[in-house]
């Protein structure tokens, strides 16, 4: 693909394996060619085309959004967003397709790779949503969208700390969470984030989201 | 209350019975005084102060927000979204306790009185639906709250056509509506969102949601 030869990939060493990202550099790119990148993804002229965000898609805060695994349907929908970065919580390397989008949009990956589990195996690794939540705050990296693969657990547990962070009480934390899992809902995953101690990010400068006291 | 002395509440004749406003105008508002009527719905001076959004609270896009009815419980947390108005869709009188959280705030109420009704005896008016929507997609009301009684079934339809204005297909606006109705989810409410004719709102200016094409 012509994409393929305009944009470098770039794979920096993993911070203590927390994180892997795709950083991706376009040296010489003009305003003409991200035109031309971006057909190639729109190529559809059609100005009635209806947009399909991914499955559970929704806004999180300013400049925070939310879902389960985007595919190519949801990639010109996902173009409307003007990302900055992708939070990506699954060990799975990311498909080819997804990898393409990010490149020709200027995207960029941090992959958390959270295993995904069953009750009642379900060991939710705590330096690793202390990891990604850094990434979501930094106001540098939005407009970000934070996924895993259904948008129900490893997502909805970083969200739920998010909400710790903002001070939100226990009962709309979960409410919030359940909203999403649905039936799928796990105690394991409320009990994490009602255990979750933020005092960490106590010296985080003030929250930028719009739902923190201002 | 001291507040009522403070504040002139205006009942501008309704457009065709469709909407009723209350509008807060402050004669003489200095800093000092806003400070003081802030007090008096947040006199807890404790940093550590929890926050509780109203059930189903969310937000729907850039400076639009959604829930249930909200109560004093939730007053600080919507303080801090720094409210411009709230668009109120049930006939039911706004309660009082909340009339004087809008006037402290200087938040004007965009009331639509939409029946609660219970299948199979729905019956959504159109023509109400379509003036809370203007009021909703006019920026000079942002930040907005819609909300009805449980931020389900009144609150879901505008949010839907909402969507449908956005270009989302219908699998992706019925997916955002059921995450909120959960078991309460109204095939009737799914018919209109899917008969709702958008053509009217062609002529208002690119949609300056996030989730629009721009």
């Amino acid at each position: 693909m012509k994409v393929d030869q305009q944009f470098t990939q770039h794979h920096p060493p993993p911070r203590d394996d927390l994180c892997r990202t795709i950083e991706v550099v376009h040296p010489k790119l003009s305003t003409t060619t991200m035109l031309t990148d971006d057909d190639t993804f729109d190529s559809n002229g059609d100005d009635e085309q209806l947009y399909t965000p991914p499955l559970n898609f929704s806004m999180v805060d300013n400049g925070i959004f939310r879902s389960g695994f985007p595919d190519t349907a949801n990639f010109s929908f996902l173009k409307t967003l003007g990302l900055r970065s992708i939070v990506y919580l699954c060990p799975e390397p990311y498909p080819e397709h997804n990898v393409e989008f990010l490149k020709a949009n200027r995207i960029r990956l941090f992959q958390f790779g959270i295993e995904g589990t069953k009750e009642p195996f379900v060991n939710i690794p705590e330096n690793l949503i202390r990891e990604a939540l850094k990434v979501v705050l930094d106001v540098r990296n939005h407009p970000v969208l934070i996924h895993c693969k259904r948008g129900k657990h490893r997502t909805g547990c970083l969200v739920g700390c998010l909400r710790k962070i903002q001070r939100w009480c226990l009962t709309s934390i979960f409410d919030e969470y359940q909203r999403f899992a649905a039936a799928k809902a796990r105690l394991s995953d409320q009990r994490f984030m009602e255990l979750f101690d933020t005092s960490s990010f106590k010296d985080i400068p003030p929250c930028p989201c719009s739902c923190s006291k201002r």
